[in-house]
């Protein structure tokens, strides 16, 4: 295992030190850990926008804490929930007094720690709703999860949302909102390579020199096939035909077009895949409207890329363009 | 191989497709190829930039085309050169009447063939100067450089010539600034596991499994040295001592900090590595006044980092932040 870190135990830790480092519009919280907006938060009156995760999917979920985005991000273990624990302080902190919405992955162990501080914080009079984001076409259950996976999409889910939240909706528009992102969403992942987690110091699954996986979580859990290598063209057919089938999109759809790179896939493929992806859904008569390229939602450093498409109608294009400051996402202001 | 391509001798027109596609503000030539703002250029009165290299680095160069950078990239195949012929034509395509920048890294094919451009264009009456980058202390010639080799301080060079050029600078002043730029900022950068370019097939060199390569240049160039792996921080103290040494920084000295990841390496590793590297730059009483961590100057899948430092003062510090809008950076606008 070659890996740029120090001890095993502590990547998460020194990562969020070094995210507090490169970001100083971000707050650190050490104990218990989250990291939260500098500065005025919470702001009076806003929705307040939590999520979380386990860790290695950088930049998700700390790279998207800051105006017009989340307000709080609790980054558990690696490819780990995080405990209740933090997250109940992450939601206290953010709250304005308009409720705090919980956006949470579909993984039980996350849906479950999620459910646990929404009570506790409801204790704390705290009003908390929460959307599971459930986006993957892949696998109908897996390894982690009852349902479908929350992968790529929450990327969007969490953008659009949190414009919605900055522009003062309610909470329960914003959580509308949140799910109507969601129902309108699509992804499927692929992998040419597995990763390592850092404490299990070996690959999480093998690939031989000439196989992929075809659905492949974000987590190196298994999807649909494990096929022979073929050229990207084809890959980029393979995945775009199952998500465009379950919405279904149709014909004169506007849609955002997302081509994520699972971490350690150059910026040069993504942009083959991208062509492609462009190119098939031209050939449908649907329009891509918006776009977005790059390794967002990752799996440490997993080889592979997902496709993610969000029919968009004028109220949701008009809160994705909205302005977002966040280390990792930022126009418009 | 595997790699998200289809026939390796295109990958850089379908990746360049697919740029156009993702970025619809920027307009691609196909026929002598290069990438190009959108719409107005070239913009009366202003300074054109114009930069270029062999592809396999993205998002340079073109991902950094837009507001307040580059006006026009040429890429070349992978690590190879672009021909005379497309800088040229971008080089044209750009002039406003102010003259042309070209900003070229230190490599025997790209000085080459940028001088024929310049000298090409001068003879079609238009004012060209170029500024050569070589931030790299790793080594003093390497396999493709005599002196030293041009990496990621070429981004920031970029950026902040870029801005100069936007606030209405002549060509001597923003040529000028471009070379303070390159003479305070010094890189170096480290890899873990090598790279493939396409049309070979085969990784550039080999690097057992508990090896890695310290000052390794952006195509796999050899380094320094090649030593067994050590913790991340021991890495970072590795580059940091050359870096520091060379210039030299001073306690006392404004830095903008820029921990910058091969291509194939997880954002949570590059946070882990950015964490000391601020802590050694804080020890020796040098102020890190800006930063950036990502993956912006790139050897395809290459495992592994760099960093760069640069010693701001108030004139840079304005033009770094001053606003920019490409595919790959922007803010402030």
């Amino acid at each position: 295992m070659k890996k740029l870190i120090n001890d095993p135990s502590k990547v998460v830790d020194e990562a969020v030190a070094g995210i507090a480092a490169a970001h100083p519009e971000l707050r650190v919280i050490v104990d218990p850990p989250y990291v939260i907006a500098r500065g005025d938060a919470p702001v009076q009156g806003k929705v307040g926008l939590v999520s979380g995760g386990g860790s290695g999917h950088e930049p998700l979920h700390g790279g998207f804490v800051g105006y017009g985005m989340l307000d709080a991000a609790v980054p558990g273990a690696v490819f780990t929930s995080p405990t209740p624990d933090p997250i109940v302080e992450a939601t206290k902190a953010v709250d304005g007094g308009a409720g705090v919405l919980h956006i949470v992955k579909n993984y039980t162990g996350d849906v479950l720690n999620f459910e646990t501080a929404a009570d506790l914080a409801l204790a704390e009079g705290i009003e908390v709703e929460a959307v599971v984001i459930d986006d993957d076409v892949a696998v109908q259950d897996s390894l982690y999860t009852a349902g479908r996976r929350g992968v790529a999409g929450t990327l969007l889910v969490e953008k659009i949302a949190g414009a919605a939240a900055e522009r003062g909706d309610a909470l329960a528009q914003v959580a509308e909102i949140a799910r109507t992102v969601n129902a309108n969403v699509r992804s499927m992942g692929m992998a040419l390579s597995p990763c390592t987690v850092p404490h299990a110091g070996e690959p999480s699954f093998d690939l031989g020199d000439d196989e992929i996986e075809i659905g492949i979580g974000i987590h190196g859990e298994p999807g649909r096939a494990r096929i022979a290598m073929e050229p990207a063209d084809a890959i980029v057919d393979r995945l775009l035909a199952p998500i465009l089938d379950d919405l279904p999109f149709a014909s004169g759809d506007r849609v955002l077009l997302f081509v994520n790179g699972m971490g350690g896939t150059p910026l040069v493929e993504l942009y083959v895949v991208f062509r492609r992806a462009a190119e098939v859904l031209a050939s449908r008569g649907i329009e891509v409207a918006r776009t977005l390229v790059g390794s967002y939602v990752t799996s440490l450093e997993m080889q592979g890329c997902s496709i993610s498409v969000l029919r968009l109608d004028d109220a949701l294009t008009e809160l994705w363009d909205a302005p977002v400051q966040t280390p990792a996402l930022r126009w418009g202001r």
